[in-house]
């Protein structure tokens, strides 16, 4: 916040105001200050808040009840705070929501400049980025606790759903039965729409799953994750119900050995890109290039996709996080997509320490089913 | 657009995005001109959107394939397409993606106000609210048969799973069970995380399930709602396991009330904030206004909240869709919570016609179990 010259962070992103506060309802916004750090929230979660900042141990924190409307309390704890360098993050904030701030920290007036004009009572507008975001970057010991427990539940889930994708079920009845797994096993909900793709619908990376009932021969790929004490875990396995084809068989070897390069490449200040880099050459060299066209994993945390991303470079060299670090959880998750035929995808949960890789899911990786 | 002085709209609000396109992918948006549209998808949706724009009788439209990002696409297609004005959705375009816009549109130019400096070349970036969304508020008749029939299988869903409520199961595996059941009977997904709240957890109006096991006496406010076809349905109900006590008769009466009489207030050209009103004023009767810190009802579609709000007047008098019209959905679900002890919501979907409220949801309201 000093760096970025605000006194005050306003903190509206609500991946964010639960990182801070630990608050987990859906609607609160924060105010960080110097001295202070305020919880917006509204009536509906006023009794879950204060028992929240009641618990032992919680740091200070002052509640503030939403009366009219989240911004109105937002300005009015501002106004009692005093601050008048106000960061907001850009990121998250819509061009509504500034404009209204910015009209109403300038005392009325409709110009959006105004906030900016001079003078005692002025107070600024200040955008900021990733501030929270950069502090989520590397898992604490208590959220990489979190981590293993819920990718060990994840795992367990994989194991116990696999055998059950079998012909004559339908991608929707299996994703029903993926969903039921999850929450037996202590997730609070899915992460995700969870995909079951099964022969041609395997080659559409974000499959919704439908009424086709699974045949014999089929590829099917199940990609699905929880969320676990706020934190999101990801999983995807490959299956094929009898014996594969030739073609299958060589996808599922390409991807697997993509995969097995991309984790080796894993290290303490590696480059997201060269990991991304590992899995692309693997597949290149097996002809398959072309056919894997996202990138090869994206961050976890309290958010399914966040920082940082593994991917091919940027054309201007403006990536964010472009090295991974101690205490960064992502996925690897190469994969190819054969438009008519079907798809592989190959995911794991890896968090890096001082050693390189250590994947925290564990769950077979062949095709038999 | 025209109004607002906008030769093109670019859409990024992924539910207009569908709205206008029919596309369903969780990436894309959409450049909207006087004499095009253009749908703007990246690799994991190619498949997926040229199969969608090649059905019969679906309108031309470009797709634009992403190379570097959803951003520079958009620039590239606006650049194509030689517009000057570029509307943009206010209310969900963050202040970063806005600057970013400002400056790349400017010609590199990194200051933001540059877009608006005169010459030949100049495009500017216009503000614009609620375009996409005042076309959502009333439904057509193709939406309206994708309600009732989503309205329809809820409450089948919610007929089977009441009866499984019961002592001895956890709020968590209630919650598992209302939405493999929603799964089985045909919804894509949850349309938000399903509330079972029991005993004192009632008086929370976003619970989340926890491991509490029900038992003998509670009050259990089961809240849960599906997407089927894109399109949102939401249903509440509230059960007594065994014999209500003399208070939970009681709220549940005034709740029954109540939404009977918000109900009674549905009407073409009816102020929002009446039926909210009505809703209130029931509760006030019975000394419960001070329980019901909510508004009444919000609007179904494509989003699980969307206008129009039931609510209080705004102070300011800016309500947004401040009365109700023919072919609008939305809930109605009044509630009481006393903190420690428990909570009743009762809430339906209603489709506003010529002759008033017609309740699509049909499910019956005791508290028997």
């Amino acid at each position: 916040m000093a760096r970025g010259e605000a006194d005050a962070l306003l903190v509206t992103h609500l991946p964010n105001v639960r990182y801070l506060t630990g608050f987990a309802g859906s609607s609160a916004s924060v105010v960080v200050a110097a001295d202070r750090v305020c919880l917006i929230t509204d009536f509906r979660y006023m009794s879950a808040a204060e028992a929240l900042l009641g618990e032992p141990g919680y740091p200070t924190a002052d509640l503030v009840r939403v009366d009219r409307s989240y911004d109105e309390a937002a300005v009015d704890t501002l106004d009692r705070l005093g601050v008048r360098r106000i960061g907001i993050e850009a990121a998250h904030l819509s061009v509504k929501r500034h404009r209204w701030f910015a009209e109403r920290l300038s005392d009325g007036s409709d110009a959006p400049d105004a906030a900016h004009a001079p003078g005692s009572a002025t107070r600024r507008l200040v955008p900021t980025d990733r501030i929270v975001e950069t502090a989520r970057l590397r898992k604490d010991r208590h959220e990489v606790a979190i981590f293993r427990a819920a990718a060990r539940l994840l795992s367990e889930v994989a194991r116990e759903v696999l055998p059950g994708v079998a012909p004559g079920r339908s991608e929707r009845h299996v994703a029903a039965d993926v969903d039921w797994a999850m929450r037996r096993a202590g997730f609070e909900r899915p992460a995700f729409e969870t995909i079951v793709a099964s022969g041609p619908n395997g080659a559409l990376p974000h499959a919704r799953p439908t009424a086709r009932v699974l045949s014999l021969g089929d590829l099917v790929v199940l990609d699905f994750g929880g969320v676990y004490d706020g934190y999101c875990v990801d999983l995807t396995r490959t299956v094929c119900l009898g014996e594969p084809c030739a073609d299958a068989a060589r996808w599922h070897e390409a991807v697997t050995a993509a995969q097995a390069a991309a984790l080796a490449a894993v290290l303490p200040g590696q480059a997201s890109s060269a990991i991304d880099g590992a899995a692309r050459r693997v597949l290149d060299d097996y002809g398959l290039g072309e056919a894997f066209g996202h990138g090869t994993g994206h961050g976890l945390g309290l958010e399914i996709h966040e920082e940082p991303r593994l991917s091919r470079p940027r054309p201007d060299g403006q990536d964010e996080a472009a090295t991974v670090d101690v205490g960064m959880v992502f996925t690897v998750e190469p994969g190819v997509y054969l438009p008519g035929r079907g798809g592989v995808r190959i995911e794991d949960d890896v968090l890096v320490t001082s050693e390189g890789g250590e994947v925290l899911t564990d769950v077979p990786k062949g095709l038999a089913w």
